[in-house]
């Protein structure tokens, strides 16, 4: 896997000749991959994003640009998903990564010279409409941050017994829904369902009161495993393509009744959604950094040398139907995770669970070390008891009607970011 | 929905030209549907069961025989699953499943009087090889034995606070992992991973020493549902295809330590095995029963009249390595489950979660009132205090290396029987 520092598709100095702002998400430097199609009948086609633009990596298959890797004249961008390429490996990954940039770089003439050619596979965002990058098979959510975990403990019981004992040395997940993974711009119902009743009364039923959103990352599988054979630690990271930003929609109430013995349930899979362009790790490669002590140190096959965190900031915001704008309620970074991406990979296989190309990880909610760093409402108004105060007015134990939620988040490099765009999502009336 | 008692396909006094014994699973009355091949590198088609033979159902659909259904020249059989077939709906199911019986029937010479057609569609089910007949999007695992519920609460927590305040309002179900289910034959390796330590010491890490079966079934979905839009339990009936015999393989020492506060994860996700056929629900009809008294009674989204148990009698059974034969070690009925299948779909969808056709949803463990009818070897040596007698000699606490788990059940009609053939594997070494 090319993690050498001196890749040259992140060469800070690199520039397209297609413009790019020191604010865009997508640089050069960036490159991520979606699904998107420019007509409402048309057939999905795969791009990838530079400034604001996208560019038609379908059609450059069409035209043999990756024929040189080593994917040779195999077809991996001639479908509505990402998958065929996720299972293609990591040096098709990087191969194809260099003909892009290549053919991007301000210095490079074969696409910057040719109009014909740029006006068929260089698309404006504003005509293109996104789809769901991947088709995922399995979701899976950990629960990672040690901050989030320890939050949400204290609130159900007390300081002392905040973490549970296998924390520190279980990357503790859970299966999710898939079906209900929805992408950037969906809008969601509020849910209804029962929730804890008073005493031995019948629990009540409607709308939930405490619909969440949760602050998450994910990643994306790339080649699959066979059942029985664990992915180790040291392969973990030729298994992971790139990642996405999450929001795991939770209701508080529904969950809080539900989720005794076998866990989350109705509070979850009502949505989760996911931002469209999908930031390969050999994007991200420059911005690892070291993650958070791990004390007492993991056990043997959760044990991997070098930087396994990424500096990526984060933002919450939140807005009010009828207000004026959007307000940015917490900042957090994925670097705080207590386990890395590797990590939850060796746990989740190491029992012999198979792994299949475009499943999704996320992290669970990133919560930082400060109130304000805090990726949930439940965490945000501690459980409902402290209301948070929108900077423009008015205040939110949880989410109300009409509320848009957008996360965004990127990382800093010198004079550009590599970011993730957003993801998005209003909560709409519970249906009738 | 043919829901009518007097369904002409369930007529007990219906016969096939083709061979069936009364102990037959397949006689003319049952007509499950499972996805074969013939030499390993044919392509699947799919089938249906009668006696010990495959109906080419792929190769009727080619000849035009469904033309004159709702189906029209529409292709629903042209694929490697089922799934096609379960989205185009109860109509097309009934339609097909007439077609079909009056084609067996002994008194329908269109087949029986054709020795080309009989050889070209009716297959000796020993050269055939079954595959996956679903491709499964999510399966979710319910916890619908009060019996079960009760069992291992008892054993966890005692006597008085076995059963959590929610079981009986909520049919508590939680996410499976689909990537992991495997056809029945499918040998899987003991897992490894953590489990609970000593005090404040390492967790135990190696082959799990408490690996066990759970004697379930599941339905399959038809029709799917849009996000945000719940399918109530009057319409429930209306996606729920058929049924297959489901083994929920756990290991109940990583289960254990892991469960806290997400639910199972890692015990559970390194294989689920489920029966190659699927029996349709129309095929089921006859056997529905009344289930247990529901008290307190369900909420009114929970709520519905008329039968909505199945009665099933379903046998688990053991075999060592080097045994002469296998041993029944448990005898269970689908019709002891507290909640049903339409209450399962009616709640798992209340809050707007979309569900797809071929997904799968399991009963959880069906344990019975009686110790010998307890599901799974937790209950059966009660956490491994009580260890299992075989009859033939050797006992048993958990599963050990070489063991052969087969589940079988039917329906017992007069004179015939809708059974489900079986789910059967084994528990190989852990792997080094």
């Amino acid at each position: 896997m090319s993690s050498e520092m001196n890749n040259p598709t992140n060469d800070a100095a690199l520039r397209s000749f297609v413009p790019v702002s020191p604010e865009s998400h997508f640089p050069i430097q960036n490159l991520p991959y979606g699904v998107f199609r420019c007509a409402h009948n048309e057939r999905s086609r795969i791009g990838v994003a530079i400034g604001e633009f996208v560019l038609d990596v379908t059609a450059l298959e069409d035209r043999g640009f990756f024929d040189q890797t080593v994917l040779g004249g195999r077809r991996v961008f001639d479908g509505s998903s990402l998958n065929a390429f996720l299972a293609s490996g990591h040096t098709a990954w990087s191969e194809v990564r260099a003909v892009i940039s290549r053919l991007l770089r301000d210095d490079e003439p074969r696409l910057r010279d040719d109009a014909g050619l740029r006006d068929s596979v260089l698309i404006p965002m504003g005509r293109v409409e996104m789809r769901m990058p991947v088709a995922i098979g399995d979701y899976t959510d950990f629960y990672s941050s040690r901050e989030h975990a320890t939050n949400v403990g204290t609130m159900f019981r007390g300081k002392d017994n905040a973490l549970m004992p296998n924390y520190l040395w279980v990357p503790v997940g859970y299966h999710g829904r898939a079906s209900s993974v929805v992408l950037s711009g969906t809008d969601l119902h509020r849910p209804v369902g029962q929730s804890s009743p008073d005493g031995n009364a019948a629990p009540p039923f409607g709308p939930s009161q405490a619909v969440d959103f949760e602050l998450e990352m994910g990643f994306f599988v790339g080649p699959g495993s066979e059942l029985g054979r664990p992915i180790s630690i040291e392969e973990a990271r030729e298994h992971i393509f790139g990642m996405v930003l999450v929001n795991d929609w939770s209701a508080r109430d529904i969950q809080k009744w539900e989720y005794v013995p076998l866990g989350p349930f109705l509070g979850k899979n009502f949505g989760t959604s996911i931002s469209p362009w999908v930031v390969s790790m050999e994007a991200l490669e420059p911005f690892r950094c070291e993650g958070p002590v791990q004390e007492p140190g993991p056990l043997p096959y959760l044990s991997i040398q070098g930087n396994q965190a990424i500096d990526i900031g984060i933002e919450v915001s939140l807005r009010g139907e009828g207000s004026d704008g959007a307000e940015v309620i917490c900042r957090s970074n994925f670097r705080h995770l207590y386990w890395s991406m590797a990590q939850q990979l060796a746990h989740h296989t190491v029992n012999g669970c198979d792994v299949r190309p475009g499943d999704l990880m996320a992290s669970g909610t990133i919560s930082g070390p400060t109130p304000d760093s805090y990726g949930s409402m439940l965490e945000l108004s501690w459980g409902g008891q402290k209301p948070v105060t929108l900077p423009g007015g008015g205040e939110r134990r949880f989410l109300e009607d009409g509320d848009r939620v957008t996360i965004t988040g990127w990382c800093q490099g010198d004079g550009y970011r590599v970011g993730f765009g957003e993801v998005t999502g209003r909560i709409l009336p519970a249906r009738r």
